[in-house]
């Protein structure tokens, strides 16, 4: 099976990520999220346009519950020759607030967060293992 | 928190939707699928383009272990105010080979399909809860 050279590299230069997290039942709640690498952690912040809404806490509350998460970034092209994907199983805990590293590197990459308030929680998440693959 | 009007329409129009099975451990299992929606369920088939490679297969043991699957597209944008994600979650089953159907729409649908072999197993989704987000 093919793979990345680089998954970590090519996954951090991605410019969304989909998360998923295990609800108390088991089942896994798949999000899409913006997010920034950070001294080989990744971190998420928790939707600074809408906090304190409930359902867009659920993620940490499944987190709370249960660390265990995967991430998976990926490239579709109806050229399937370009098609790749990168992907991490890892540890999800919360930070609240997150680092000022993790804000600093969200603001960096995302204009959308420049200006946005970003002192609630964080999902930082230590990836324990990559797995990728490239159609090239 | 803002709803699509249309998950189950925005899901179908998508070219690459991330699903996510539970490993036998219990953890989340993402990967990018394509996948064609023919009566109200989601059909995917398992990489025609390199089968019988075990680590391909790792969603289907994952799916006889256990059914509970879950599925999101979304739309990326630098200007935030595009954003949305359609989600669902649901019970997976293996047809092989798949319905004639499903191997119809996923050919119609997606041209590099059109002239691939289409034999082989395939991932049938019910869906059981819909969940979406837009940021309009």
């Amino acid at each position: 099976m093919p793979q990345l050279a680089d998954p970590p590299d090519r996954f951090a230069a991605a410019r969304v990520a989909r998360l998923a997290t295990l609800r108390p039942d088991g089942t896994p709640r798949l999000v899409p999220i913006t997010f920034a690498v950070v001294d080989g952690l990744i971190c998420s912040a928790v939707d600074a346009v809408k906090p304190k809404r409930t359902p867009w806490l659920a993620r940490l509350v499944d987190i709370r519950s249960d660390p265990r998460v995967g991430l998976v970034v990926d490239e579709y092209d109806e050229d399937w020759t370009h098609l790749w994907w990168a992907r991490v199983d890892g540890r999800a805990r919360i930070e609240s607030p997150g680092s000022t590293s993790a804000v600093a590197a969200l603001r960096a990459k995302y204009p959308g967060y420049r200006d946005a308030d970003l002192d609630g929680p964080m999902i930082v998440v230590t990836p324990q293992r990559w797995t990728s693959w490239s159609a090239r």
